[in-house]
C-alpha cells in the first residue's frame, strides 16, 4: 500500500451563473485592478492509501461523483501524486 | 501585450480549523470511502492582458494580497500561463 494525494478540481460547467465570481471581479475592478474574467472552483486534496495510483484514481473520482461534484453543474478532474 | 491566465490558489494556513473540509470527510466516510485527511482551497482563474508573464504574476499576487486572501488565515500561490 502506498500513499497518495488525490487533488479534484470542481468547476462550474460553461454557461452555468457564477455570482460569487461576479461579485469578486467586480470587488477587483473597484479596486483599479484590470482584468477580462474570473473563474473560480473548489479544490479537494485527499491523503489516501492505495495499492496502486490507479486505484486511488478511480476512488477519488469515485468521491468525486458521488459527494463532491453535482454533475448537472459541474465538471470536475483528478490527479494523483505519490 | 499578451493575454495570460493568472490562476491563484488560496489554502487555509495549517493549524486554522477547516469545519467544511472536516464535514466533507465525515461525509465521503459516511459513504464507505476510506481516507487520511482532506483539505480544501479555492481556485481563482484570472485572464488579463499584460505587457509580459513578470507583470501578470505581480498583478494576481497583489489581487490576492488586496482582496482574495486574508494573510491572518491563508497562504496563496499564483501560477501564470499564456
Amino acid at each position: 500500500m502506498g500513499e497518495y494525494t488525490a487533488t479534484v478540481t470542481v468547476r462550474l460547467k460553461g454557461g452555468v451563473l457564477d455570482p460569487e465570481a461576479a461579485t469578486t471581479q467586480r470587488a477587483l475592478e473597484r479596486l483599479g485592478f484590470e482584468l477580462e474574467t474570473l473563474r473560480s472552483a473548489n479544490i479537494y486534496e485527499i491523503d489516501l492509501s492505495a495499492s496502486d495510483e490507479d486505484e486511488a484514481l478511480e476512488r477519488a473520482e469515485e468521491m468525486a461523483l458521488r459527494l463532491l461534484a453535482n454533475p448537472t453543474i459541474h465538471d470536475f478532474d483528478v490527479e494523483v501524486t505519490e
